[in-house]
């Protein structure tokens, strides 16, 4: 076998059975691969920044690494964006990039690229196979890498993926990884025992229906308060669920949200930290004299750390503190934010998967959700844009059995419209909500934020996208997703209503 | 005026006065600034990717840079794949990347990432800004860097756009340049005199209406061949300018077309180079034994190299080779490679400039096209797809009075199909026509050609865009732009003619 069929069945073999791909050239025996091999499903991307969302939200979901396939430099650089989201949501990915051949690289044809240095920023393991009877090998380190909630990149040269190469590789043993510390978790308590006002900042791992159970036990038992962070990789959500607030965007809501705790103890959560700065405004949201603790770190296992802080602290499933949910009602007439919230809060059926990048338009969505049937409710952890669509797709492949919701405004859903298409090429079960405010809405808080003053005619149109306005029926249709568009909140139910009554890719564009 | 201000200021004083945008809130003092100063023209884009290949665009037609302005580390990432194609068309860009205030960048905020190191692959010329003060210099510093046909990129951190500066910078006197090396052309006028087989292989600057002029007088005195690069960024072409041929991309035509040649001098082209490497064959594409003079290099004035060289040569007018041009035919019926080529050729108006990533539909346009009206033809010089339509975006921009014409493959157009939109904003006179073979139509060649043996089946499916079809018509329409799709010759050959005849955006879909 050569060097790409050794790598095709080693992915398969370490249980990374998901590529999403845009191939070219350079990776052709790696796709002729895939007819000689049983079980790796193969999913094209129009575009590279569809295909490395898309493993961000497989991963997600299933905590287990898929593999893209890009082609060269250009193909990576296209997937950076979305590596940097998934790099910050720790989300593992195998990421394949092919090379020239070997002998090609110093010829400096048309494609040749620095790959390294492009994939070097996002990547926490990054190696170019020198031959093909590596290849297997490398693959398997670079499947280790990725299972540690990593972005493995392996770049593959074509004359090491057509080469003969000597067989699959396992993959290397797990090293032993700490659960979490003991000591940390007596320092918790600690904390918690001396009553203070405490915050008790949670995500990741810890965010699972049990984390957040525990976490309520343990508010109920200390008087703590409990908050995810602003943005989170995945959250258990809905009726019966522990619903806390997250620390708000706007950083004045956020400072004061925060001002009067005397410690934070961090669950995998990072120190608080505003998500730009601003002129005259601290970067750290956290009180001065606020004392941080951390209790769990990335990669430790924050739910079993919790069930031992409870256990040290005593706090019982009575300790559970009850919960106020908002009551839902379903909303009519004019298509207001709050109208919005009440209408997707009503429509999320049970277990759905909710991928959020609605930006301006989602800010009260918690609220009301917070009641809705139990559902996950998927961030966008690094800030770039374009986030939701292929995220949504991703979080579909891996779980065909359940409802994908994908809220996203009108921006950010142009930079990675394409997911649409691999959507309605894989029947994908995935709604996606488009709020079209035709607007950059966010910058026009942002542009005051940072104190640029009034805005005169030019900036606003950098901040319009209304010249012409998107129709998101047509590009739906486009790419063969059926769509329709609403102007009042009946309609916007009925259609929520048709799209989680069907399967199906769908589009709704909410015109506000 | 503080430092986006003096940047803004710096930028329209170096002449640079078009910018093309995609901000986000690290940048809304640049744009903030738009409103105070006069002069510059804000394009926005919806994805960076548009942005950056109208850059590319905008410096090819005006050989003058325009600036960029991305948003931090990802929005740099989205633009990469075009900047690469840039850097490769040796087109200048004053690449203007925002990023967190300096104080701000060391608590790892979500959107936080190594710029520089995202940046360094496609920049020869790359500046953090330190403080506000030194915004304008370095800006200015970025031009001179920028209109050295190389990438420039300026990080803008966002403390150093609002606080205060002191005033705009001048751009650095430009260095005496070398214009051309007369020995260089004393030694290639040595190597045609010989009379043994030579081939003057022209880019870049060469391929100008009088360049090409220049090349056919020598070619008629010496009997020497001239031929372009494969690719190249610009070439005069059609009626009364000297039609050359092209170093083939097949390898199987490109090695035959050389393997005569004793001598190859060089005029701005690189030895030619396989654009992907086969097993079994070679990657350079001369053969062997054949000798490579260069005779100007990229930055080097050929055009005055070729006036000393036919100078040298005693080669006059009067030497020019007589050309046989293809008869021009309306074609009907099927919408055959041959009934597309001729029916384009006979609709290019005059001074059009036609921006081809035709990829495989294209390949027989340039023998009808060279008897069409005269036109400058713009190619992909990196070969990451999705190069056109941003890059006939920026064309239009830089030549408003000038049709621009982008023909583009489905595959190809996918891409950066947020590139309607800005047209359809700016009302801009490009007509994009779609090939619609609803395949990546090139990689069942390169399939074959890399020795991948017999495709199966999910080979093939990860090689066929078909499944759903892509509707142009919907896509246009959804960005703005008025489309109509064709299936015949005659129906073709109509929507080229309106498409002429009217100015503004058009798409045709032209379904194979």
């Amino acid at each position: 076998m050569n060097g790409a069929e050794s790598l095709v069945r080693t992915l398969v073999a370490g249980n990374v059975d998901v590529c999403f791909a845009n191939p070219g050239t350079s990776e052709m025996h790696f796709v002729a691969a895939l007819d000689r091999v049983e079980g790796m499903r193969c999913v094209l991307g129009l575009f590279e920044g569809v295909v490395t969302g898309a493993a961000d939200g497989y991963f997600r979901m299933r905590n287990r690494p898929a593999s893209t396939l890009l082609h060269l430099g250009p193909g990576l650089a296209n997937g950076l964006a979305n590596l940097h989201n998934a790099k910050k949501a720790n989300s593992g990915i195998v990421n394949i990039v092919g090379q020239h051949a070997t002998y090609h690289i110093d010829y400096n044809a048309p494609l040749t690229s620095d790959i390294e240095g492009l994939a070097r920023p996002m990547s926490a393991w990054l190696r170019t196979s020198p031959d093909a009877q590596s290849v297997a090998k490398d693959g398997a380190a670079a499947i280790a890498a990725a299972r540690h909630a990593q972005i493995a990149t392996l770049i593959l040269p074509a004359d090491t993926a057509w080469n003969e190469a000597d067989g699959i590789a396992a993959v290397p043993q797990d090293a032993q990884r700490a659960s979490y510390s003991r000591e940390a978790v007596e320092a918790a308590a600690r904390v918690l025992r001396t009553g203070e006002p405490t915050l008790l900042l949670m995500t990741g791992g810890a965010l699972t229906e049990r984390g957040l159970a525990l976490a309520s036990r343990i508010a109920g038992k200390t008087g703590c308060k409990v908050m995810g962070q602003t943005y989170n990789p995945k959250m258990a959500r809905g009726r019966g669920r522990f619903a806390i607030d997250r620390i708000p965007y706007v950083i004045e809501q956020a400072l004061p949200s925060l001002k009067d705790f005397r410690h934070i103890v961090l669950v995998e959560a990072n120190d608080p930290v505003a998500f730009f700065a601003y002129p005259d405004k601290p970067s750290l949201l956290k009180p001065e004299g606020c004392e941080v603790h951390r209790m769990t770190d990335q990669g430790e296992h924050s739910v079993a750390a919790l069930e031992a802080l409870a256990g040290v602290l005593g706090a019982k499933a009575a300790d559970a503190q009850p919960q106020q949910l908002v009551e839902l009602v379903q909303p009519t007439g004019a298509l207001t934010h709050a109208a919005i919230a009440m209408a997707i809060a009503l429509a999320i059926p049970e277990n759905a998967i909710v991928v959020d990048e609605s930006i301006t338009t989602g800010r009260g969505f918690f609220p009301p959700t917070a009641a809705s049937a139990p559902h996950d409710w998927l961030q966008n952890m690094g800030g770039s844009i374009g986030f939701s669509t292929p995220v949504a797709t991703g979080a579909a492949v891996a779980c065909p059995d359940r409802k994908v919701i994908c809220m996203v405004g009108d921006g950010s859903a142009m930079y990675t419209l394409q997911s649409l298409w691999t959507q309605a090429r894989e029947n994908l079960d995935v709604t996606t909500i488009v709020f079209a405010n035709r607007n950059y809405q966010i910058l026009k808080g942002e542009f005051a934020g940072v104190g640029a003053g009034e805005m005169g005619a030019r900036a606003l149109d950098m901040l319009s996208i209304d010249r012409p306005t998107l129709d998101w029926c047509a590009l739906a249709k486009g790419m063969g997703v059926p769509a329709r568009s609403v102007t009042t909140a009946e309609d916007f139910a009925a259609a929520l209503a048709q799209a989680v009554a069907e399967p199906g890719p769908k589009l709704i564009e909410v015109v506000m």
